[in-house]
């Protein structure tokens, strides 16, 4: 086993999610199962279900939802059958009344009989058609993670469900841009095309070098700031909501689906 | 007033919806406020919700959600500002125990605190596109409705609701449906492209000259029949949920919205 690599270790998203099951697996799942979509995991009660669903629906650029599982199962039937959603990740995050209280490996003794886990659409996906349509991205390049700010953009509230819209930034030639809209535009599914370019002011960001989540990457002469609707979007909504009790990933912790990247392209 | 015709009387959905209010229009809108996108209805109450809700992120094609309400609130705050959901279509169809049993011009009286209204695209929208688009209508040209059929395809139940897809088919030649394909896949909002070409019976369709629903509208010689997930499909769905109350507007007699057709295309 030594010798394998992570690449041929973790091959397809079943290989990770076995894993994770069984133990061996809590780190983040970035550049594992290439090609194959990860998707970001929320799960909430029942009672707040149709709420976050709404929420989704209402702001789909941040939060597109990929697949919602029965009330009680654990299992995404369409983005990996065989999986089960409280071992099959690397790590969790636990959110009680809004706040962050641990970050386990598993979840079987959280699990309740009237829970609800969301899929949604996550940017490793539009990054791999960015790569492979000639944009390069930076941040993979410097072996960071993406810069995320909050914005002075509410999100169109459900319920207890509310916050400001969080991006992503990249920073690229304008050129680059221009390809990178029409590269992103085709994965509706996971954020699909930016949602602004150029002045971060806009946006109501001060400091480009002072993300709120992730890593800073500064724009070299000639490149524009290009931002893109973000996962963690949903995430903040799920903290403002302060139910309870509620699930998510760990962060960059995705979980691996069956399904591929091109599978989520339109057009 | 006698001689304005109804597209002067017509042009904008506002128009059409105070019409509707006054109580002087209870006609389909087929072609009234060119330009304006109009929607299918779909009212449950808020118990119902969730399933109905989660029926149509499972059924994306045949259930594209326009708008959802506020639990209690008639007023689409994104289509139309200052519409009235319970007053503002020129008829109703009322369902009790999944049984159709009035055709209301109102439903203020029906209108209960817990209703929530779903809004959902209509291929209205998509066939103006194709007409812009050089790809004639051919039920349009006919002066009749257009043919629907159930399929042998079911869609993704989600809690009561289930059923059939159902599509609506329109002939074309091979040259204009890959031009209609084109067309269409840039309105996801309303149907998107097409589900198949070709042959009915892959949809389990025996005989295309007797329709489920609306007018027979036969091919000619090097046509081939072009098939559409259709609007009627949550209405199916809706029935066999067999809840104890449900509005939804009558066939033809759609919302006009404020929006734009354009505005709903992407890419």
């Amino acid at each position: 086993m030594s010798i394998l690599t992570n690449a041929a270790r973790f091959a397809t998203g079943a290989q990770v999610r076995l894993a994770c099951r069984a133990g061996s697996l809590s780190d983040p799942t970035a550049g594992l199962a290439p090609g194959a979509a990860q998707a970001n995991l929320v799960i909430v009660p029942q009672s707040a279900a149709f709420e976050f669903l709404l929420f989704c629906q209402r702001n789909p650029k941040p939060c597109p939802v990929l697949e919602v599982t029965e009330p009680g199962s654990a299992s995404p039937v369409q983005f990996a059958p065989d999986a089960d959603l409280r071992t099959d990740l690397p790590r969790y995050r636990v959110w009680r009344h809004g706040e962050l209280t641990d970050e386990p490996t598993d979840i079987r003794d959280l699990w309740q009989p009237d829970f609800v886990a969301f899929l949604i659409g996550c940017s490793f996906t539009f990054e791999a058609a960015l790569i492979a349509g000639g944009v390069p991205v930076r941040h993979i390049d410097l072996g960071c993670n993406v810069p995320m700010f909050r914005t002075n953009r509410p999100c169109r509230a459900a319920g207890r469900f509310s916050g400001p819209l969080v991006v992503s930034m990249r920073p690229m030639t304008p050129a680059l841009a221009i390809q990178a809209v029409q590269v992103t535009a085709r994965y509706p599914g996971v954020h699909g095309a930016p949602i602004h370019i150029g002045a971060p002011a806009e946006l109501g960001i001060k400091d480009l070098a002072r993300p709120d989540f992730g890593d800073a990457v500064l724009l070299r002469p000639g490149e524009v700031p290009v931002f893109w609707a973000c996962g963690v979007t949903p995430q903040c909504a799920l903290m403002e909501a302060r139910l309870p009790l509620a699930l998510t990933h760990a962060p960059g912790c995705m979980f691996v689906t069956d399904v591929k990247d091109e599978s989520l392209a339109v057009g």
